[in-house]
């Protein structure tokens, strides 16, 4: 089970929520207590906005707590809007490939959940993509491929709907070729503009997805789970919900895959 | 480019052609003189056969010469079979999954050369696949993804011929998507019995493979580039050349893709 | 808290330790049930021997059980003795010079435990080795420092005793500065003919030592912790206590520091 | 023979001279040209100044060609003054701490040269060092420990004093210990606001350093090396001097070992 953050709002030090000594996801990773698995310790990643359109991006194979990289570049870098992510891995080898956030041109992602039977799926997935995001795929994960298939579904017209196209195309796939019908996705992902996250899982069994505002002024972060013990800071996404961090604030909908995306409920989480 | 050495005959300590001071592997990629790359830093590996009957491996990302564990596994290992390359990227990115041998089962298998436009024909290839075979892909290379393809063309029952076979397939698939046809490939392979090794390229142009006697006794090496200077020892195997080392000495045939495979001319060379 | 397993008697292939699916230190290092510290993913080392009397090692930085590489030796390599170790660090950063074990010459030695305010005694324990031995000094932790001092009180001569003696010099070097006296030092160490444990802590808390019989005849298995559950065969070594195995069995002596050592009460473990 | 760049004027991003595909550091790592060794495959690193006083640092092992880590850092990072380093080993391993730039706290330090007789000087030279950066000592090299050392003799207070004084020491040290007088000394220095390097040999024989304008507006450029084939844009600093690039533009001054700084001799480069 892989810990992701995101951040939108006032510029922010990375470190904030990505180092800091007490409650940031390497301190979590490290030291997990509510996830199942106990360690996530397979390689992490950092993607942010600053002055190009396309994000920065670093990620490691080593386990975030010990890389004196990520510490540094997390204290000298402020973005406006940044995803990070600790990797525990399920499926793909380790290497840096596999580590998330996944960018391409200006989109970045980051995910955190599986896609059942994923063996049986991937080749019929991978043949959906057109040329050019085919000859993108580097690693071998579900996850990287998940992305691919919505920037193919039409990531840049119509976020939301794209990944509900793409979960709504794996779990008919799988109930074709006769496999379990089971996608769990708790993702975030962003144009450098808005910053998306999706919970959703065919079991309604996703993992969980946390929002609360965040920096000097109106900033807003989702984490995959709170960062502190705050409880009452952090306030939980339910199962098939879609939350939109712009300028305009923050929108949560109602998400289900491969319905159009539901007119806005704008409401302050 | 990059360079290789495979052996077979008395067990060997890896070091003698993979790591010794004066003249190996390591040596070369450091300070190389007769190549046109002037550097081989982006990773190397060596397979070797012990007491399984598939080969046991290591790859690594970092110059070979700054390696300390390839250094101690080289002077500990001893074994009657194994293959040694050093890699400079010419595609696919550094990281281990790029690194030849590559190894599938008791196969294993290194390469130096290219599929020329690889982009464009990497997708269909691909596709030749069967699904046990496109799963076990995890790189991007076009070296793994021809080991495939030999693996799929009947390496097994006919290891030549399914050598030629693939390149056959790869030059007519470039001609009908209207590319340059261009197969450069000069590769050494085994099935822990016998040692393989393949000279050619489309345009006469394949990267240079030499022989000579090593060992205790009746022992060969198979080198992408002399690793003396002693000119004498080591024997030029000219383009269009398919060098079979196993325990009734070296074959030497002529080698064109897609045809039948010689009837053997046994020579010493 | 580290782990680690040796072992001695007939050879055995290294991955029934360090790598089989159920029961080794792999298994253990991904999912750590009674160590106190839940990862030990700070890198890891084997260290064997073979054919020469210096032992190969193999360290990495990667958590152990992302490494396809030492799956592969672990799978191929069989020696009569090896030490493999899964750190997880408590000071020294993560890199290949701090991971376990630490070899000079023929010896090996790997170790779990501490220094108590390591950083006020590493200068001066530092300067109480020879040139030789201060220039072999590569990384930062207590635990290399602590192999060279034994090195340096001869552990060539008399093994247990040098060790001895080095824990003796530090609890009496934290004494003259006014430290807390600590060492709690579970460690094995061999110069390839014979296997040698020592679990010690000046609080007599040190961390765990088991020994159980392994191996197709007399070998024995020292372990941190115990590999599987089946309790019975696994004898916890109590604080205080040397273990040697040679070809003459199992020796387990009272052990105190700086003392001559006991005479040997020779019994079965 | 390692390669670095330093920068100090109006912010630049990072990759103008680290990554740009022409005439950068990576280009001339890749593909060395003037330098005696054939390669820099030995890792890299990079500090910049930001918003803190302390400058970020990015390094790994990695040929520095094939890290995409350090290519989207270099594009997305924007700073007025910042050293960048490509290392080819000539002592100490191959490992991240060994790899410059060297920092502390707002200093940061990178090095091209060499101590003869290292092996015999280490341990003296480390003997300078008072107990605070004495304990700072991560790496081995040469290089580390000669930053150190000038922190010790009053970085802070007088930088090209300092600078002096240690090559004073360790040239005495070295006639004490009756050993050959050697150090070649190339470097760049910086506290944040001032951008100093030094060219220095024992023998008259220190590694290249020249300089040019570059950047917007009245910022300057150090190189080991001309980055690119303009030879009229690059001054070559002679052997005995010290460049001092502050916001009130380029002094260069005479250096000698152990002598007060000369009086500044302010002029255009």
């Amino acid at each position: 089970m892989c810990r992701w953050a995101a951040y939108r709002g006032e510029p922010l030090y990375l470190e904030e929520l990505v180092s800091s000594p007490a409650h940031s996801l390497i301190a979590q990773s490290h030291c997990a207590t509510r996830a199942t698995t106990a360690t996530n310790g397979d390689g992490f990643g950092i993607a942010w906005y600053g002055d190009h359109p396309e994000p920065g991006r670093y990620r490691d194979i080593l386990p975030a707590w010990s890389d004196c990289n990520l510490k540094s570049i997390a204290r000298q870098i402020r973005s406006p809007l940044f995803l990070a992510h600790v990797r525990a891995a399920t499926g793909g080898g380790t290497r840096r490939d596999n580590c998330h956030p996944f960018t391409h041109g200006r989109w970045s992602f980051m995910h955190n959940g599986q896609v059942g039977h994923f063996d049986a799926l991937r080749r019929p997935m991978e043949a959906m993509l057109d040329d050019e995001l085919y000859s993108q795929r580097q690693g071998t994960t579900d996850s990287e491929l998940l992305f691919l298939m919505a920037l193919q579904f039409g990531l840049d017209r119509d976020p939301i709907g794209a990944v509900g196209e793409t979960i709504a195309f794996v779990e008919r796939l799988a109930g074709h070729l006769g496999q379990e019908v089971l996608v769990r996705f708790t993702a975030a992902f962003s144009d450098g503009e808005t910053l998306y996250a999706i919970r959703y899982a065919s079991d309604w069994r996703a993992p969980t997805l946390y929002a609360a505002p965040m920096g000097p002024s109106g900033g807003y972060c989702l984490v995959s789970e709170p960062l502190d013990d705050d409880h009452n800071a952090w306030v939980e996404i339910p199962d098939g919900t879609a939350v939109i961090v712009s300028e305009n604030g923050v929108d949560v909908r109602l998400f289900s895959p491969g319905e159009p995306a539901e007119p806005a409920r704008t409401q302050q989480v």
